[in-house]
């Protein structure tokens, strides 16, 4: 594919794009697809000749669209959001296009030094506290996920623990974890791969409204170095996966500061809520925190994989991550003025990832990001008030931000039928979690493009289908 | 941005990259930004308001530019390439606009079945082992980079030499990996992050070729047995960062074989050349390797970031990866016919990666791709023949594929000065290594666009900075 043949086919693709942003709504919300549907449809092997654009566009159309679960539908609402924007969309464009890998500053200034000010743009935006600036002692970094976030927070906590040691020598069995029991898999994960092992990761039960008891985790902390081993890390949830619950952070961290244990703060999705200075309120106790993550490739626009880590404390990260063969060697390398990002993370090459973000922020500005959040809030309060207004559905629990965890009353049987009957359909997608063992459904309102009439709709599919089912089932 | 703009600035972003491609030549291939250069320009906060795209695009090129260093620049002879391609980038841009998030087969089937499928194209275009199929036990995944690919071997690898406990019961400080003192850097990063220890990495010398030594990887393997530690992962290197050195594999296997280790190979950046049967003979004794990884985002022509990961026993993996919590059930997760690719790899979501290496297998074919493999080998060897012709300069290692390892006969702080000198000048882009400690220069041949003249260019360009060097030091 020659020059010309690329602005020809490129501009072909950004009007599929286009097009097909405009008739989203026109396919079912979840693929339709059956297990090995495109598989069967591909051919054994790669092509010895080229082929033609043209062919690969429209084996798109005719091969991958009916495989494909539509995440930027406005009737999407399952999980969390993966959005993406046409702002960040071009940006990633810009990134591939541009094809720099900047494992190190020498390797493209420009990659590093905007990721670093997009951050700082972030503390501010959202109000983060002064540790993770990078005129001081922290700083941000983009990772693919909260999970390879959270792995780093480990990795350097296991530094700061064991002296510098903990890398080198290998697990010893005795470091523990702690994190409620709603955290997210991945904090366990994290565990599993760090050689912490699952087994010494805590899960501290939770109060009424899935938040982590404080004095739970005292006492676990206490049982623990009672029995010879070494607590290290707490990782505190501001909006767990479940129900978007925040954890008493102002407790956690004063027991972190007393225990002198790593404080990390999991805001994967909920962290963009903290645009809005009325939503902050969740923040309240990460001032002494040691790291924070949030993804923006959640509910800030811009397209997967995008996350901020901060840490208040690089030198830990480095030390934990940081190895310097000769061929990584550079000049400005040895300068301390500049960061090498490759020790900031697992992998050791990264795409330009800033691009994307800041295309997003200076697109949009903030003000409009903000109404974003809060037109998803109110949609999810209004869907809320319907459940509660209903004499079939109840919420599990109030609705915190853009999040509404609900059930029928016909119990779990009923509700999980129900869920399949609604995704089936293909008029909306929703996801489902269990909470005190109850089947539980979740309507997540925050696609880019969800309007009140996508909501409304979706509590119509979902009256509508559960009518039919009790129908069927007397 | 609504959709009709972005269709104007969509097609406005893919010209200007048409245009970069076009005046690519002209800039310094490195950039010659200073440290802050572009920090001091940018504003220190996020705008209030939304900006037009104008703005964003007039600082792309006043901004961003110069501080990029281009890598896909013909001249760029650093490191090892990270090439992309018209085809590449588009598919990038699908993935992007798609915005679909494949975690899990259900969360987009197109994005799990086409992965699976392309890199069983893979398999068969290098000629790979049947066990890395996924019809079998095993399969391939698409990792970010080869540290993470590596990173998810040793895991799996643990698992199975612990029989299954590893994972859960952290680490006791007794398990060892083993590789060449000229592996990659990614291999005690991964033994760091993985709890390993770096400590508990063996790192065995090599040959004159600085190729691994089996019968020290024995006596090694031997030494910790006797220790009581517990010897469970080798890594062979099949082109390694300095050199593209060949660790013997028959060799190394059958030890992996005799001793239960798992044997994981590191083909980075060599694995594309496997494409032409005259090369494969690298590959020989990979028939009972446990794992392999090589990355299509070096020089098969897809965009940074894109590895590609098999295992011969993907349970293994799974196994070590696997956790599923309610919200992340599916009815189809159920199926054993369906792959969730989360159990595969650290974080859990996942982008559309596939869809940029379908392209660039459809669009080129792989006789193409041959082709490219072929004209770059040739370029290095013309290159290698002109140094071993010189009076000044001389050859640091037979060259092996599209790397040339080099030095001038005036020592290593001459070579150092030299290096330096090349890349200021923005004509070319080098990079460096030392061997047996001799400060050597790197010249890898392998950017997509790379021409004769390009390499040429590169040893007047050599040449005549060395000249100058040699008067001023007079």
């Amino acid at each position: 594919m020659n020059n010309d043949e690329f602005r020809r086919c490129g501009h072909a693709v950004i009007d599929w794009l286009a097009d097909y942003y405009e008739r989203i709504e026109e396919y079912p919300v979840q693929s339709l697809a059956g297990p090995g549907d495109l598989r069967r449809r591909l051919p054994a092997r790669a092509p010895e000749e080229g082929e033609p654009f043209d062919a690969i566009l429209a084996d798109m159309e005719r091969l991958i669209l009916p495989g494909i679960t539509h995440w930027q539908s406005p009737s999407f609402f399952a999980y969390f959001p993966a959005n993406n924007s046409p702002p960040s969309v071009l940006g990633e464009l810009f990134a591939a296009g541009l094809g720099v890998q900047g494992m190190l500053w020498a390797t493209s200034p420009a990659c590093t030094e905007l990721e670093t000010r997009i951050l700082d743009w972030l503390v501010e935006a959202l109000a983060l506290p002064e540790q993770f600036r990078s005129a001081g002692s922290g700083g941000g970094v983009i990772q693919d996920s909260a999970s390879s976030a959270t792995l780093c927070a480990l990795l350097a906590a296991r530094e700061r623990a064991t002296g510098g040691a903990g890398n080198h020598r290998g697990g010893d069995g005795t470091l523990v974890a702690y994190t409620s029991d709603q955290a997210h898999s991945s904090i366990e994960k994290d565990c599993r791969i760090a050689g912490i092992g699952s087994d010494n990761l805590r899960k501290i039960p939770v109060d009424t409204q899935f938040r982590l008891r404080p004095e739970e985790l005292e006492r676990s902390i206490r049982t623990d170095r009672e029995a010879g081993r070494v607590p290290f890390f707490v990782c505190g949830c501001v909006g767990t996966t479940s129900t978007l619950a925040v954890d008493p952070l102002p407790d956690i961290a004063r027991i972190c500061r007393e225990q002198a244990l790593w404080l990390h703060v999991d805001a994967a999705m909920a962290g963009t809520a903290a645009l809005c200075p009325e939503f902050r309120g969740m923040h309240a106790g990460i001032e002494s925190a040691d790291s924070y993550t949030f993804n923006p490739h959640k509910w800030l626009l811009t397209n997967f994989d995008c996350n901020a880590f901060y840490v208040a404390d690089r030198q830990a990260l480095i030390n934990a991550l940081g190895i310097l063969p000769e061929y990584l060697k550079t000049r400005a390398g040895d300068d301390d003025g500049v960061i090498d990002y490759r020790d900031w993370q697992v992998p050791l090459g990264r795409r330009f990832r800033a691009l994307k973000l800041w295309f997003v922020l200076r697109s949009y500005g903030l003000e409009a990001l903000r109404a974003m959040v809060r037109r998803h809030v109110d949609l999810a309060r209004e869907f809320a008030q319907w459940v509660q207004d209903s004499d079939d559905f109840e919420l599990a629990v109030p609705p915190h931000l853009n999040l509404v965890c609900f059930r029928h009353r016909a119990g779990d049987a009923f509700n999980e039928q129900l869920l399949h009957e609604v995704n089936r359909s293909g008029d909306i997608y929703i996801s489902h979690t269990r909470l005190d063992g109850a089947y539980t459904l979740r309507l997540c309102a925050g696609q880019a493009h969800t309007e009140y009439r996508h909501v409304e709709n979706a509590w119509r599919v979902l009256r509508e289908a559960a009518e039919r089912l009790v129908n069927n089932n007397q």
